[in-house]
């Protein structure tokens, strides 16, 4: 029995998934939850997060996080928002996150094998 | 003891936060994985995840996730890339996923009472 | 010479570019404006656009810009917006937009010849 | 007469809609440029732009586009693109793209008066 169950450590995507479902038809949303709308969502939110680093050198994006309470949890906000909506997406397809991630790692590890990609990045149009 | 790891019923989140640090410290990529990179990465998956839908009816994007697999797979993979740097971003910060997303579904439940907002939904500038 | 310098008919490229230079010259926001953060910040601009629309129909989307003056002038704000880091990005990059854009539609004008493309668009993975 | 119609220094910005216009129309192209769709694609163009820059540092973002060429041309056509979704999106809105960024220019010089913001940009949430 999770002791608690709110950690990374004991919850199951299926957990996230039933929250949003029961978040959802508690307000009779699906009609505006097509998928297309969903994409947008999260490609929206996906901004906002975004929008909240946009203007920092890469080392502020490094240390404002840690250093500002308010500005963590502004980032922590716009990463569940994402998530929130990907999470719904994978809901109205029917799709297990879990295994399409695993599928896409296993497709990522051979498209980057570690031995030719250590420490540096094949760059778009490189 | 799960008899599939890879199913949303028994993957947690934390076993995608280790197969993304798992990935990441195989190829030293952690120099490019700054906060702002990682939130950059996020908005344009996301965009690719939209680009997929962006020309269909609302009616389309329902129907071609089912009757279309290779449709499917796409929407899928964009999903996955999504997701695994949003939880690369979390990694980063040291944020609990599942802790971030409950308090914000908490503030949604609020800002959102069922019994005002069902069946419609309060569009910006209305 | 124009009898109104702000119309598009009399409107020069060249001029938003200079009212931008103008703008970023005065603050000393140069250094803010490498040629990544520009291309972050017309992202960011450009979701907020597509956020003012995520939740219409089709329909409500043509009606509501004309019939709601207040959300017309907010996705006027938007698009000014998104287009000003776009004219900024060009400057910084000594790029000649209007030379850059018919190049883009020759380009395109190939790829999609009226005669086969007439009321239908091939869509990704179709 | 101006000596090159492609230039930023003679074309108008109602010249770029025109060009917009035709092509649009002589592909009956009309039924999916719905707003909705066309901020869509602006907002998946934009963040096709970001993609070029993401994994860049500041500085190799200034110097890539002026010594590699085929980076500089993909850079220009990912501008071009999302520039050419917001001028048909101003198109469909019959939206005067010129005066419509001359006045959020006036705002924003209200909201950014330069003996306040030299040299600095505050930023959300500080």
């Amino acid at each position: 029995m999770p002791t608690d169950p709110l950690s990374d450590h004991t919850a199951t995507i299926e957990s996230l998934k039933q929250q949003m479902r029961d978040f959802i038809s508690e307000r009779n949303w699906e009609k505006y939850h097509t998928p297309k709308n969903l994409a947008a969502a999260a490609s929206v939110e996906a901004a906002e997060l975004l929008e909240l680093f946009q203007w920092l050198t890469p080392e502020e994006s490094s240390h404002k996080p840690i250093n500002d309470q308010r500005f963590r949890q502004a980032v922590g906000e716009e990463i569940a928002d994402t998530l929130m909506y990907l999470i719904s997406l994978a809901n109205s397809l029917d799709l297990d996150v879990a295994s399409t991630i695993a599928a896409k790692m296993a497709k990522n590890r051979l498209k980057y094998p570690p031995e030719k990609f250590r420490g540096h990045y094949e760059r778009p149009l490189d």
